[in-house]
């Protein structure tokens, strides 16, 4: 066993953050003289009593974390803070059982997005702007570690990431603490762009500011049951398509290109897959959209089909139509665009770009290898050979994606829930999405009828995707625990 | 381009046998008093004319078979054989048209057993044995291309199955003819003694044989609208379910057995794993069968499950009963099932079990080297280090058959098939397995009602899951045709 002071250290110093966020809902809540301002002032005492008592009971331990006490501390932080932060949502007028807050909490900090409350738009302002919170949170918190802890650990080929910075190693971690800053210095600046570009096209400012978040964070949460569709309004769905795909990018690239090098943003081979994969889905979706109801005109379904496509693909999970009813092969692709997911570095989840690009050069090889045995075939990533440990990572990925995939979604089969709201539901977990599909959990419902114990379930399955898998799986693994 | 003669020289020799073949319904129907026996003879003469014309063509060419010459001569002759096997099906009395004839076949010699036929029952004698001959030879075709072929052209870690014998590489040739005949005369033997039972527990000699045909190829046409269900025999089923399962295991090991190792059958790896897979496979599906009707009698409930687990597993796709209603597990369990397929060198198709046991070796050292970066952990595959060429091939194939499966799925829907029909029918096609889900394509439907071009697609999805992928795949590959 080893040893967990550093991580309880560092556990209660995350908890003392999420207390001092508790406030900015409480003072909202106090602006709109709402009641629950006790609820968020409550919470947010007893998650900083526990957290300074962590932060207390941690003297004296090593305060040097290896490899096994980085994964625990990825692994355990988010639930932890998922655990506090769904108090608000217990203690709140909305009246949650637990199960529900923690879900609705679990959704939020790993920015899927599905949510168990029905009637948003006449909940509290604090929980609004707290759910909000919470997908912002986690975007920042999970494009921090995709930059330092996950290269690191060397999870499912984002060593990958490591080795384009390894030059100046000497100095990794205060260079790690100033990239930190800087991108989260962006991440405000974009979200602020993006509530500014929403105010401007109408949204009140509490909404603007919510949806901002969300949008950036490619979370998904929004302040009305209709989500984004509420607005009726082409100006945010064509502000909140450009502004969900500018989440769904590698954000050092846009420090690179504030510092002067915006090609690297152009040229590099993870955005320009990304870019293509969305437009060509769009045009795809499009032309059937056009082909199945002849009544819709061309722009009128270029505006559904792009919303909802980086909607899916970037695992933001805003609707403006139920794309389940546009017919099967909406259905169908939706659902596969569900597992692509954005660029490693983003805010979005999912495979992501760079492990389809790492298993396309590896199929790629292994097919030249094929036809002439003695041939050299070599897998490139961004024009560089790609590690042999990284494609076997990455392909080691994929297969436990698709089994965790099949395990959630048999599991949920168990449950009672039938065979495509099982199956999406597993999708729209693991790939931190938001909406399933179907008459359920698709875009028009919630998962607030599921049992308890498929909540919980589903809740695992968001942190299991969120944390790339491995960071989970290494916990059940005897050999970690050995030694 | 290569020299195809000798790719000519062989599909010309494998035309000629097919011809013969297809004098055995004609001596059947004659017996019968069938008219369709002149349709049988003229198929054989069209079939020989064409074959006898391919030989004398490539006269003069070298005889020297190439990877190149390998790659196509797979792909082509499975091609070829389906169009003329075909005939029969489009000139019969069954009034098929050349598509659906085509399907019929395609999906006979791929072992798949989807069918278009309604009315098999009142079907003529010669079709009903034509139809398990198909399923019969296609069966034994891959038990001898897994033996020789696929491990020589390294197709999806089937160079794994070469390693074992390669201390005799300068007698190959002689050594493989010499295999394949003794494994034939096991496949002719297990499957006269599997008709054999049939007759004993009721079934007519000509559904006896034809069911045995089918079995043991884990093809899984019947006779019967019904299938084995139409018999409503215990002891049929349990008997198939016992041949289904023996022909989903490696049959080189049988004639390790002969040959006096009956103890290597046992100790084998991958026939393990699939014994205890099949075998929880059964115990999960019994006790949720039982949860879901407690009308149900708990040997009734285990005769249901063994017979329906071990058909989809295999990819034989015998049904006694529609599963598609048992409930939503088993709804989304026999999906899952679908894909894991028999062992290599069987007569079953989908993924297989000796990758699954590679994938779960090399997750495990992925995963211990994350947790001890300096550690060796290496792969093992039966008590051997699993060579990295295999586990890449291996990983490849997995991500193509998701790729593929994927793209066949939003093909189907495209074609206007609801999401169940289109998910299903991809994966009983790429999986060979026969029936698929839901009301049209389910255990209790046929392929029938599809459109054309979606039944072109699942014959090019057969034929893709029958030759492990990559041999088809490789063709479209630019490199391919290259110097």
């Amino acid at each position: 066993m080893p040893d967990l002071r550093s991580v309880i250290f560092v556990i209660g110093v995350l908890l003392s953050i999420l207390a001092a966020a508790m406030l900015v809902p409480t003072a909202v809540d106090l602006a709109f003289g709402h009641s629950d301002w006790v609820v968020f002032l409550t919470a947010a005492a007893i998650t900083l009593f526990v957290g300074v008592a962590m932060i207390l009971s941690s003297r004296g331990g090593a305060m040097e974390i290896q490899t096994r006490q980085a994964f625990i501390l990825t692994a355990l932080s988010w639930v932890v803070i998922a655990a506090f932060a769904a108090l608000p949502f217990a203690f709140s007028e909305l009246n949650l059982s637990y199960t529900d807050a923690f879900f609705e909490s679990m959704s939020g900090v790993t920015t899927t997005g599905s949510t168990v409350i029905v009637g948003l738009d006449d909940a509290p302002p604090g929980i609004l702007l707290w759910r909000a919170i919470l997908q912002w949170l986690g975007g920042i918190g999970i494009i921090v570690m995709a930059l330092s802890v996950l290269p690191m650990l060397r999870v499912g080929g984002m060593q990958l990431f490591r080795l384009e910075s390894s030059d100046t190693s000497e100095k990794a971690l205060p260079r790690a603490a100033q990239l930190a800053t800087s991108i989260a210095l962006i991440y405000v600046g974009i979200t602020a762009a993006c509530a500014s570009t929403y105010g401007l096209f109408g949204m009140s400012w509490l909404d603007s500011i919510a949806h901002a978040m969300t949008t950036i964070a490619t979370g998904g949460f929004s302040t009305s049951d209709l989500s984004i569709g509420h607005y009726g309004s082409p100006q945010i769905e064509a502000s909140a398509t450009v502004y969900m795909f500018l989440g769904g990018l590698p954000f050092v690239l846009y420090l690179k290109a504030l510092r002067g090098r915006p090609q690297d943003l152009v040229r590099d081979g993870q955005v320009q897959w990304f870019f293509w994969i969305v437009v060509a889905a769009i045009a795809a979706m499009t032309a059937y959209l056009l082909v199945q109801r002849d009544d819709l005109a061309f722009m009128t379904a270029v505006r559904l089909t792009a919303f909802n496509t980086v909607s899916v693909i970037t695992g933001t999970g805003y609707a403006t139509s139920d794309y389940g009813v546009w017919g099967a092969f909406a259905t169908t692709g939706f659902f596969y665009l569900m597992f692509i997911g954005g660029c490693a570095g983003s805010t979005s989840c999912g495979i992501k770009i760079f492990r389809f690009q790492v298993l396309y050069a590896t199929c790629r090889s292994v097919m030249g290898k094929l036809v002439h045995p003695s041939g050299v075939y070599i897998a490139y990533y961004n024009r560089k050979p790609i590690p042999e440990s990284v494609s076997e990572s990455v392909m080691a990925f994929f297969f436990l994606f698709a089994f965790s995939f099949a395990g959630l979604a048999l599991g949920l089969s168990l449950l009672g829930l039938d065979y495509l709201t099982s199956v999406s539901g597993a999708a729209t977990a693991i790939a931190n999405v938001g909406p399933g599909l179907g008459p359920i959990i698709g875009p028009a419902g919630t998962f607030e009828p599921l049992p308890d114990a498929a909540k919980w379930l589903l809740s695992f399955g968001m942190l299991l995707g969120r944390l790339e898998l491995f960071t989970v799986l290494i916990l059940i693994f005897p050999a970690f625990w050995r030694g």
